[in-house]
């Protein structure tokens, strides 16, 4: 199948689409509001001394301590390439696993070579996105094995939540993505739950999704099934999977972790390069210390990536987080994270690559006012910073731990405020309104105005979950928490769930390709 | 009393001082963490040409449309002056209540007189604080009628709840000002409670606050109150006091609110000019048409002051809000006001006057998850577009109606992450971690380095509210939401308070005023 031949375009059930209809917005056949693109200047919170400063950094430990890079037989794909002997070409200096770069030599590489920005192709095409530039993609969580379920019992998360929640996502205009590993799905064995994974998110919805990362094999097998939905040719020519690699800070690249990125690098695929960092453990435990780490550690797996295929789509990552002081255990939605991913920011904009960070962390256990208050420091600073790629924009509770569809719900409302807030001042003639400024005398309410009249429908952002009613109303509605009322639109979204379409021959081949790649190898349940 | 006669500064409780030590702040004798100053940009949203436009545009309202003045002589201390002479004697057109400014006056009126910036001073010299300038000032609630108890139920406010929300503010260290109607003493007459007001301030507090409104007599009462704190010849010296002054919008001062502004602005004392503007109803539905009607009716406030008094300390407020499609209901957190407040911002910086607005705004009716992201949605934009005053910080629900001590707690943990963020980037050798970053071998995690064991007692803010534990840590204390956890917290604070010591004979000089006013007026239970 190519691009011209995908299925039609899909539209996300009855609520997407009243929740589409209430932030104004139109669908154009998209399952989400459209781009997000920025009206309105970043927020550049660094210096140019500043930003030069941790450049400098970046590089003198790039240049004095290196970056492991750990490229082992039994984890890498047969016929790939060695990190080190494309390193080595490049000027740098290898020593065992370790490669040591000259100074400016990476950041030359990516510079010369990768794109600044790149489509990451749905099978809906009003659904692919533009990641880079002046714009943000919304994703969902990724990776939690709990869930808190529409009873409130948290427990292991299965295949049918994951289900569950690529139905949700798909139907919150609010996201861009389908996402990747939205969770894990417990029930199926570690070596075999890719496949159902990537199955589900080109079945039940029509997004674009993110590969494997677990093994190199399960990666080949993401693009396999990608090759099937999109067709082998616009596969070869087109980015249609991203996939998440984070680096084992500080400044090691595990096997698998190498053995996913070279499948994906080589086949021209969405590279995500995401050092991981709990500061204080997997880096020092000052802000401008983690930010040079997190700079030399991305460039040196986006460097690679540029080496094994020249102009292959990259996005500099990052998740961080800052730590109790009592326990140890990491903490969300904190002023240091927010000063390290807005100097980031600035410094991806300075390399010339796509820059994903942020979400909707928090360390909350509940979807309670520390879960949104901790989201909302990351989020708000993403926005203001101008976030790219926002991974875990909706679901995450726990640190990660596990998800929540009544937060998933509630952090969708939210960002769908966001894409309204990108529009940015209208300082159309209409906007200004200065005809009725002028007109209107002191005193006189502006409720019956004429440019009110015209313009009072689509004048406001409107939450589909808040309740902004008297107290009176909302006590003889029940006195619901916001949370309730996102536990009934949750349940009835599901409800409501139509399938977008999928070509009976396609869905045929991916379940045939999936059954004779699980009938190849015994279950196994550790990674 | 005189400044060098005020009472040894006094320290905010335990509770207060264990929150203090747990951020990382020395007290120095001040009940708060000190000056919140920005080091780091202010976020600048519009362009030069959209706020020259936006100057443009409130001139043409305040040349063609004008300013209603309703100076009525039951409203106003005998002897004061009129606003319409003062105006027609700097150049504007009067007609009867209407006056109209020449184009560009006002604003020449302000940035030839207005100050910058000025201190409020507390009776704690400590406490006071600079409003204006690269700094914020956080300030709690003010106005709700309702209170949501620490039983949970909502009823109207006592004079109880008023001196219990004074003691909690006044340990907090997040916030700076004590406030002024911090919720409505209910059970106390209209034409008397603020007498208690002023008072409760005076006693349980020692921080800065704000004085009566609601009749000229009652700012008169404020103001001789506050002489018998301060020392008559310190209060014509000095800005002990300022108020809050709301334009009746569009475009009118009312006859109160007039009075009032009179009292302060001849004393100078500190004038908080802002209109209240439900976006659709007391201005146009368009964010960029509220703010040219909000600039000019500040700004007709404002010269009105200097008229009065050059010289006098003013400051720019804005409340705004959105409206529910659905009821008419003012929505809050919402994407158009932050596009007002960040622009009005950028205004005020040009026009040279301390700007105030923003605040932990909801519409909901609990502390739930709507509250704390509609509450931050305002914060955020607060912090990064340089807000000098922010009203309602802590403890607003539903729309203002009432407060929650939970929440006011929780706003204020939050509000403790911003004085840490504000700090910015810790560029010193130590907070770059060369030292470290360049020892540090890969793979070798940092917990044990010495620069981690030098720098990671204060290395992170920490929350005194947040959950970070694991899930089974959490569940073995109970499963508490965070809502629960601040209950616990507000009791114990309430437990834990000793009021900073206040002179005998001055506290004696104020109950017998208070007493004196009180016996000279029949009870008044209407405005």
């Amino acid at each position: 199948m190519s691009e011209t031949e995908s299925p039609r375009p899909a539209r996300g059930g009855r609520a997407a689409r009243r929740a589409a209809r209430s932030a104004g917005a139109a669908l154009n056949g998209a399952s989400h509001y459209g781009e997000a693109a920025w009206n309105f200047p970043t927020y550049e919170m660094g210096s140019d001394e500043t930003l030069s400063r941790l450049e400098h950094n970046a590089d003198s430990i790039l240049e004095t301590v290196g970056v492991d890079f750990h490229d082992s037989e039994a984890e890498r794909e047969p016929g790939s390439p060695s990190p080190h002997e494309l390193f080595r070409d490049a000027g740098c200096e290898i020593e065992n696993t370790r490669v040591r770069f000259p100074r400016g030599l990476a950041r030359k590489i990516i510079r010369d070579n990768a794109p600044a920005e790149f489509t990451h192709h749905a099978r809906n095409p009003a659904n692919s996105v533009v990641i880079g530039g002046r714009r943000t993609v919304f994703s969902p969580v990724y990776g939690p094995p709990f869930i808190r379920d529409l009873e409130g019992e948290r427990r292991y998360a299965q295949l049918a939540d994951f289900e569950n929640l690529v139905k949700l996502i798909y139907m919150s205009p609010a996201l861009h993505y389908s996402g990747g590993t939205v969770c894990e799905p417990t029930d199926i064995p570690v070596n075999k739950r890719h496949l159902d994974m990537v199955y589900a998110h080109a079945r039940y919805s029509d997004k674009p999704f993110m590969g494997s990362v677990t093994h190199w094999s399960r990666a080949r097998d993401s693009v396999a099934m990608a090759e099937l939905l999109f067709g082998k040719d616009f596969v070869e020519q087109n980015t249609v999977l991203t996939a998440l690699i984070n680096v084992n800070s500080p400044l090691v690249y595990d096997a698998t972790m190498l053995g996913a990125l070279k499948v994906y690098a080589e086949r021209g695929q969405g590279v995500q390069v995401a050092p991981f960092v709990l500061a204080g453990a997997m880096g020092p435990c000052t802000a401008a210390g983690c930010i040079a780490q997190i700079l030399a550690e991305a460039m040196a797996g986006m460097s690679l990536c540029q080496l094994i295929r020249p102009g292959a789509p990259v996005i500099f990552g990052s998740f961080v987080s800052s730590m109790s002081m009592q326990s140890g255990a990491p903490t969300m939605g904190t002023p240091e994270p927010t000063l390290i991913m807005a100097h980031l920011a600035q410094l991806a904009r300075r390399l010339g690559v796509p820059f994903r960070t942020g979400g909707a962390l928090t360390a909350s256990k509940l979807p309670d006012m520390q879960a949104s208050y901790e989201s909302a420091a990351t989020l708000w600073v993403s926005v203001m910073s101008g976030i790219n790629l926002l991974q875990h924009a909706a679901g995450w509770l726990e640190g990660g731990l596990s998800f929540s569809y009544e937060k998933l719900l509630m952090d969708c409302d939210q960002i769908s405020g966001m894409h309204r807030l990108f529009r940015g001042l209208d300082m159309s003639e209409n906007g200004q309104a200065m005809e009725v400024l002028l007109e209107n005398p002191p005193g006189q309410h502006h409720l019956g105005t004429e440019h009110t009249q015209r313009n009072f429908k689509d004048a406001f952002w409107t939450s589909v979950l808040s309740d902004n009613n008297s107290f009176e109303q909302w006590s003889s509605e029940g006195s619901l928490d916001v949370t309730a009322r996102a536990n009934v639109l949750a349940r009835r979204m599901l409800g409501e769930y139509e399938a977008p379409v999928l070509d009976g021959g396609v869905d045929e081949s991916l379940r045939a390709f999936m059954d004779r790649r699980k009938s190849e190898m015994p279950d196994a349940w550790s990674a």
